[in-house]
């Protein structure tokens, strides 16, 4: 394992590298190593003043409205607008003034790279701690990426009430929380002190691209996230897509329908080839194929054109986002179909 | 001078509230307030896929390359893309490391708005410091905003040296250079250590909705940047676009053209109407009208639904971004005709 291959592994979406890396694969790509939606929410026309004007309060205003009632928010909560939630994972541990934080996983693994890089402690945790530990902070991924692993926003609250109480910090990332939105904490009337929970436009509305997510917290910490991030934390455009998509509620009733449908099809042709799924979200799908076959999960996929994410110390496990188009899914499934006649490594 | 009207002293482009206070003006508002060109860069199409995916390593290394070639930066050298230079000011303090910064001035607030929220001691300087100084930041802003004065690559240059010599940083926003390139750092073979230079495509190319920006700096700096924004700085349409912009070397040779023949007309209308133009570049004039007519020279200009640009504590001084049609500039005409018919104050 090299360092290529470890460039492979650190984030999904590395086709540029994986070209590189291989270059006999069959093109295009087959991208299954992030957990993006492949129906992307269709982007409307942009009035091409949003290009041009600084965005005006009220395009803000409308993002947030938009953003607070499709996730429940009550009228008046603050709602912070970010250029992805990605830069909200990285600032976070320069504003919360936290030394040792928890972080529930294996998860996303930025949360851990950010505290580290502002100079915290960070302890990896299995479960959720007892509220008497040294920590001061703790982060949870709702649904969890890679394993889907899910707590209700009750068995959350309770924890955050006593959590900061002992005047600690919860952050929960909801950044896949749309295809089960009653695990969300935003639906509740209001967020106990000291928890923050971060929102994406990027997973289930497929525009990871445009770099829209949310914070919603306390006044304090959205006050100095909006005056470190200033009056114009997202662009023009990200206000009227995003306002747009998250209005659009035909649109996403009929995606996770349409999610569900492909996740169960994915979780069959797995199964057929002797996966074992062990968790996801509709989203994306960890599985583990021991023993037989190809040792090298990944490199057997990446030979044939489909980048998947594989895992360091677990060469049997993938996640496998949902392929896009029939081609794709054909492409996946002749993939799978060879994994018994593609010996160890080749 | 209430909350409501220093409100609109606070930012160019805040036309909502100006549409508030001012209810009878004529619509639609002509907004002068800002040195955004009134002419942007016509955005071409945006390939949809572009909103879709995370941006691509290759996506932001071909802007970078645009930027490094537009800018004059020497092969190799850091350019980092940020999501507005204004997310930049606001994250500066918070690097560097600095106690007490002066900044030159007046100029853009943000600056000084950005060194205060992040604890530090801020003195504002009307002219460079010697380097025998306590200051350990100093923030110039060339050419300046609002009044565009300008400080030579070869004069800051001196200053960088003995500035970073004596352990203190420079930073330097060169958000309007782009008509007068020749003011730019970034064409030195290489930057004095200690030494941040900031550029803005919002202004001379007119994307201020877009939100993009660049710092060069430094490694050590870039990178402590690089590593809090993540690995998608800015969005996709902004790598395309921005790409775009700044390669298309006949758009900006011909735009510096027409902004230069529209300050001149700018220029030629208030000096017939009694004002000195105190100051600016190609994108806004700074212009001062003493004494007779109007006391509240911007609510003159805002009760015909012309939102300029007015100053706390000097009400005779306004900043005029540039019309940008004949329907505007004649507004704008007519509004300086009735500037002796209007008593003070109404």
């Amino acid at each position: 394992m090299n360092e290529s291959t470890a460039s492979l592994r650190a984030h999904g979406g590395r086709i540029d590298a994986a070209a590189k890396l291989y270059p006999a694969a069959p093109q295009p790509w087959v991208d299954l190593s992030t957990g993006i939606n492949p129906h992307p929410y269709p982007v409307p026309p942009v009035d091409p003043v949003l290009w041009h004007r600084l965005p005006l309060a009220r395009d803000l205003d409308r993002l947030i409205e938009s953003a607070a009632a499709r996730y429940g928010r009550p009228a008046g909560a603050r709602l912070l607008p970010v250029p992805g939630s990605e830069v909200a994972i990285r600032l976070l541990p320069r504003f919360l003034g936290a030394q040792r934080v928890g972080i529930v996983g294996p998860t996303y693994g930025s949360h851990a790279a950010a505290w580290q890089a502002a100079g915290c402690t960070v302890a990896p945790l299995a479960e959720l701690p007892p509220p008497a530990t040294d920590l001061d902070a703790l982060v949870v991924v709702n649904p969890n990426n890679p394993d889907g692993s899910r707590r209700t926003a009750a068995d959350l609250l309770d924890r955050a009430a006593a959590w900061s109480a002992a005047g600690r910090w919860l952050i929960v990332d909801e950044a896949f929380a749309d295809t089960d939105p009653a695990v969300s904490l935003l639906t509740l009337p209001a967020l106990p002190p000291r928890v923050v929970v971060l929102r994406s436009l990027g997973k289930f509305f497929g525009l990871a691209g445009l770099r829209l997510g949310f914070v919603a917290a306390g006044d304090a910490l959205t006050e100095g996230f909006a005056e470190t991030l200033g009056d114009w934390p997202v662009s023009g455009p990200a206000c009227a897509v995003g306002a747009a998509a998250l209005d659009d509620t035909a649109w996403i009733a009929a995606t996770r329908q349409r999610l569900a449908a492909e996740r169960a099809r994915l979780d069959a042709l797995l199964a057929g080839v002797g996966f074992t799924v062990i968790g996801g979200t509709d989203l994306f799908r960890l599985a583990e194929r021991p023993a037989a076959g190809a040792a090298d999960l990944a490199g057997h996929f990446a030979r044939r054109g489909l980048l998947v994410r594989g895992f360091e110390g677990a060469p049997h496990r993938i996640r496998f986002g949902l392929p896009g188009n029939e081609a794709a899914w054909q492409r996946l499934a002749d993939a799978c179909a060879a994994l018994d006649s593609s010996p160890g490594g080749t």
